[in-house]
């Protein structure tokens, strides 16, 4: 591809408009071409921002279009898979909203169609690219942390409100909470810490473990809302458990612990990391608001082994270990990220990948290898915890030679 | 027993000196009459405080004088079991020192010995009492946080100047970190939320898995202490990895988050605990020093569904859930807990049974099932993660009758 400019369809129009504003800043790389959505009232509002955009009712009329380089799926988490096939078979690039996928089966697809077409796909894994999140990533890189043994996260958001409309019919996201027992939403927790473990590049993903507990916050919504005869008010219509935890191990012997709580009361905390190593630690804040903490040996106050250690904020080391791509871009990135943490990069990078036929930072194998959790903690969980194998999707990108993404400097 | 005071032995001078603090406070129940250690140079600060004490060498001979009660365990963790059950077999009430026992088998033998010899046998978890996980005791009692769903707990505490002497020989804790792959300290972590979600009240452990990391650290630091020449400074030396995770569900649906990290530089935090229920959720500090934070449904500021729920500080509840042993002798507990936590409501609880006859607090039940993660971690962390049963330590409980202790109100 020899052009300048990604022509892009958004697919999802409601939620894919989070993504206006990037684009709007990347107009030099991007231009928002069409948008496609069953419901045509939502073409208003694209309308108004991109002026000569074309749309679509029908996602197969949308790939026919040969004005169409790439696009970005903003649709129910179930039906992604299936569009990105269907897309790059089209010969589009694709972007997708998480998860990549619902199986391991689709996953294999995912990694055989882009193997076998070329496209560029790319997952939007936002809270990859937030300014905390690539300071860490920076500083791990850095090897400020010393050798990485232990790495926490969770996405701890009661998102309740979201699972029904006003009279109480069910939500796709209900429909999870209803239909499905394990992690149904891993990859903003293990997007990031997989980038700071070096998963795919140094380190892959071993196995996992999963328990699960009773469903028990959801019905006390519905029954507090709905009243006691909704059938939502009761426990066991709802096959997800408040709390769903795993644990992870990575082929050179790290361990992840990672939680998924979808309904339980409390102040939120989806921002919910942790990264240990033998020179170092880094903590999040309790909730969205507290501010994370980070421990250095030699840098920080105190001796670990003398028990005088203190931790520093992290905003403290950001003259020294800001990602080179918020230090160059803060205010841009930061017009974004305000309500949609890192997309501004996220579209940047896709984009640039495209315009310079390489693979992205965040990457088909990178997806699947978060994605994945999805099917496999589903699959522990039922069997009581017994541990299950990460598939090596990654195996043909060991022997690839197509050139790879350098985040270390401009993805521009 | 109809006498007023225990005549108690102190078994291992060093560690069990902590206890002489609570010991004297507490002279109307327990007299400490005799001390045993097999090094009779901490014979001296034993007598300056208690000046009729008398002195042993021998654990038997101590077993065989008639004038003690009730013995108290502070040796090395590998003897506590055996020793239990000698002491038992003796006559002997029995205070042990955490954890109760390395093995199953030996979990076992101390349960029929307790039920066979009806002694009083009691851990001395001294963490269950100190002020806040009593405060967070009395508040899941009373029901404020709901129907209980997921606790965290951790033990992460960077101990390696305590594994070895001055010359970089192994001491007894490197010796565990040398021959044992698990979590070798789970009592302190998991005893308060034992207590917390009423494990063998209305609950009990079902299911455990366990993954490790690689051992770092501990060799880092030998290297940088001793050279790299010492055997301790090559990885392959120390069995136990840096960061012991484990999930354990309870038969109820409760789901457990464990950490154990012994090595690992960064700020201590062997007091990490959090609670979560369907109306409120308890999160400890990440350090020792920093604030533990509660939000609880209807009484904290916001609604956690509307996304706006704000924590409290824990303290800010004291005048409420304060419980009730803290309530009326704070000022002693504190006089002893500074340095030492629980140890006074510990000394005052196992007297107490005795001389009334009863249950202690944490009996030889509660002992074995937070005790005997140890056996259980190992043995799911060397088949990799696969799940291991808690067994059913308490049959014989649930059919008893004898007096239960009555944590809600005094216990003197």
């Amino acid at each position: 591809m020899t052009k300048k400019q990604v022509r892009l369809a958004v697919v999802g129009g409601n939620r894919g408009f989070g993504y206006s504003k990037s684009c709007e800043l990347l107009s030099d790389i991007v231009e928002v071409n069409a948008i496609c959505d069953l419901n045509e009232a939502v073409f208003a509002k694209w309308k108004q921002t991109f002026p000569n955009i074309r749309t679509f009712t029908s996602f197969e009329k949308l790939l026919d279009d040969p004005d169409i380089d790439a696009v970005l799926l903003a649709t129910p988490m179930q039906v992604h898979a299936a569009q990105a096939v269907q897309a790059m078979k089209a010969g589009k690039h694709v972007l997708c909203e998480v998860a990549s996928a619902m199986t391991i089966e689709e996953s294999w697809e995912l990694v055989e169609t882009v193997e076998q077409t070329g496209a560029v796909y790319m997952l939007a894994e936002n809270f990859c690219y937030t300014r905390s999140a690539m300071m860490i990533r920076h500083m791990a890189e850095s090897g400020v942390f010393g050798e990485l043994t232990h790495a926490e996260c969770g996405y701890v958001h009661d998102v309740r409100t979201a699972t029904h409309d006003a009279q109480g019919n069910i939500k796709w996201r209900g429909e999870m909470m209803r239909d499905f027992n394990g992690n149904n939403y891993p990859t903003h927790s293990l997007g990031p810490v997989s980038q700071w473990l070096g998963i795919n590049r140094s380190d892959s993903f071993d196995y996992m473990t999963t328990i699960v507990s009773k469903p028990a916050s959801q019905s006390d919504y519905f029954s507090e809302i709905f009243g006691p005869d909704h059938p939502g008010s009761k426990p066991e219509f709802w096959k997800q458990g408040d709390s769903c935890l795993s644990l992870i191990r990575t082929k050179q012997g790290a361990v992840i612990y990672l939680r998924n709580d979808f309904s339980s009361p409390r102040p939120f905390n989806y921002l919910y990391y942790g990264l240990q190593g033998t020179k170092g630690s880094y903590l999040s804040g309790r909730d969205i608001q507290e501010e994370p903490l980070v421990w250095l040996d030699g840098r920080s106050p105190g001796k670990s082994y003398l028990g005088n250690a203190v931790w520093s904020k992290l905003s403290e080391y950001a003259g020294e270990f800001e990602h080179p791509w918020w230090k160059s871009e803060s205010d841009r990135a930061n017009a974004v990220s305000a309500s949609r943490f890192g997309d501004y990069f996220v579209m940047k990078e896709f984009s640039s990948a495209i315009i310079q036929n390489r693979s992205p930072d965040f990457d088909v194998y990178d997806s699947v290898a978060v994605s994945c959790v999805l099917p496999l903690s589903v699959q522990s969980a039922a069997r009581g915890g017994y541990p299950a194998s990460f598939p090596d999707f990654a195996k043909n990108k060991r022997n690839s030679v197509r050139a790879q993404p350098e985040t270390g400097g401009e993805n521009g």
